[in-house]
């Protein structure tokens, strides 16, 4: 019988013992049924079968359940389900790996990769640039601008803010046909090779429709917060249409990694599910920024982007925030070069403007050995 | 300018301070940029303005955010990305109300709701009872012969558990004929009206078309876990596609409200949230059951679920676990007889049967006054 394993860290709460625990999660998260009412049969095809547990350091224990992988298959929807249905609702339960190499019949990974986008804008080795263009409210031209400056100054990446969506200001369709204009035209200018990534995400009407726009637009990729538009979604678009990469967004997804002792491990969601559901770069909030992962949690995540045990393409990590210009060479030499390190703010605040920021960013990647 | 509210509980943590953190708030869920690099026409007309903040008995504060309805219109995805986007990923931040009256333009809420499921069933007035058809790894015949049973015994809502998807021991199309084929029979030998609702959660390439194939094939309604589908997607469901009632399963979405001081709060998240998306009833984790409600956070769901100051019709409170069935009339004076009771493994641990359980289930049911 094929199966694969989910790897969970279990805080035992007052009154509960480990075994009833684990046998707990087995249970619900396979027949859903108190082990006394169901068959021989059905407990030795259906239901999740633990490993020992090992005792770590902060008082959690660390196990595997393995679960039928015909519980799973074939949809991705009822993997998350098994993965994290019913589990969701107990405290103390939090998912830190799963064995990727036995469910490729359901999730194929990232389309490109970082090898893939390293050469559609013809970068080899060193690390790349990724800026958003922003506030909300901006006009469309307003927004291309912004485009234009950044591209003249040699952000490899630019994006839209996760928060342009077709707003009466920007509506999408004219917003990723002004600014796609605006970085072909900086483009022509210096002859490097920026490339615009139009913010997706929508709903089920819409999604497909707005991947298919940016494809044919000539877009250099697309933004998207799957935990917004529906995990599952981001491998359809990746897989089903393709055509550009996508960078995933982490909005929506923050419950799932905040606490300390349930969800998701943040290396683990931005790391190896969203890498699995077809991420090429995969955002999130970089230690020392506005929001809360320490250097390791954010070198965890770098390292789930991007080992080997995972059987897909290496996903690009993007930490986002808490990045200056000049300390690049730093954080590259921390996180290693296969980094896209996505700068917002800081740029938006430099005293001579952003065309002279990118410029700035440009000057310090390429001082990267 | 049409603006709508977002209700905050916020803890600050060391080294915080209340106005630094709701303006950070308010920026990060509008322009994500800081304050000295916007325009006063932006800071005006786009980021989102708070209202004084009341400090709570448990330390926290509570206050009000209100946003231009421009940021979030015409979609409600964008509309979850202002709820709780970036802010997801802050720790202390919880939501627990919106001003729906602002958002009818983007909410339509149930279809049906309690009025029209009673109307549905031919109950006017006495609580409902639900059960789930399980263990996952039954065949379609297997499911059907129980839902014969509990049919026969009395149970109005007979749903699929949330775990049955498309899987090859039970395939969704084979298994929704055989099971409402099964419900029709029993029907007509007891002359009641018992409803099947098969489980249409999936990806985006099938969702529509189960909901469909539920319509079209009588089904009673559907089942749908809306964080595994897409919390967007509900809405679609209910108002795109329509025809029959939707039972929304908490599946996955437990992260959002298992924290104390992070996410939604229950009443928020399963009253509010899923009935503007369109839920007719909304299953939860009952207090006293094997998940972590108490019972004041149970009332609060119920009454978020009905109360007349949201503009959507009323949700049907669907609490599940913790209920035996001569408990019913004792809960249905805690809760109110506008209340659906979920039962399911203890009717499968009834000494004489399912159907045994179902008539014990009906006959506590019909002495609530």
């Amino acid at each position: 019988m094929l199966t694969f394993g989910i790897r969970y860290r279990i805080r035992l709460l007052e009154g509960e013992s480990l075994d009833r625990k684990v046998q707990g999660i087995a249970l619900e998260q396979s027949v859903e049924l108190p082990d006394n009412v169901i068959s021989d049969e059905i407990r030795e095809t259906i239901v999740g079968k633990a490993d020992d547990a090992t005792l770590l350091d902060d008082g959690r224990y660390e196990l595997v359940i393995r679960y039928p992988l015909a519980n799973a298959a074939p949809e991705i929807v009822q993997f998350l389900n098994v993965l994290f249905g019913n589990v969701s609702l107990t405290k103390g339960v939090e998912v830190v790996d799963v064995e990727w190499d036995h469910l490729e019949s359901l999730f194929l990974g990232p389309a490109f990769g970082i090898e893939g986008v390293r050469t559609l804008l013809g970068i080899p080795t060193r690390p790349l640039s990724c800026t958003a263009l922003k506030p909300m409210g901006f006009r469309s031209d307003e927004l291309a601008e912004l485009a234009y400056q950044f591209a003249l100054g040699g952000i490899d990446l630019i994006k839209d803010d996760h928060g342009l969506a077709d707003q009466r200001y920007a509506p999408f369709e004219e917003r990723v046909l002004t600014i796609t204009n605006a970085v072909e035209r900086a483009n022509q200018e210096t002859g490097r090779k920026s490339v615009y990534l139009p913010n997706i995400t929508s709903g089920i009407q819409d999604l497909m429709y707005r991947m298919d726009f940016a494809v044919e637009n000539g877009c250099g990729g697309v933004l998207l917060a799957p935990n917004l538009s529906g995990l599952e979604a981001m491998h359809v678009l990746a897989h089903e249409v393709g055509g550009i990469p996508i960078m995933a967004h982490p909005a929506f997804s923050g419950s799932f990694v905040t606490s300390a002792d349930q969800g998701f491990s943040p290396a683990f969601l931005y790391g190896g599910m969203y890498r699995a559901l077809g991420a090429d770069c995969s955002i999130y909030p970089n230690a020392g920024g506005r929001f809360s992962f320490s250097l390791q949690e954010c070198r965890e995540i770098n390292e789930s982007c991007r080992n080997v045990h995972q059987p897909f393409k290496a996903t690009f990590p993007t930490p986002g925030g808490g990045v200056k210009w000049e300390d690049i060479p730093k954080w590259a030499a921390l996180y290693g070069n296969d980094t896209v390190f996505l700068m917002g703010g800081s740029l938006y605040q430099h005293p001579n403007g952003i065309r002279a920021a990118a410029e700035a960013v440009r000057t310090s990647l390429e001082s990267v050995i």
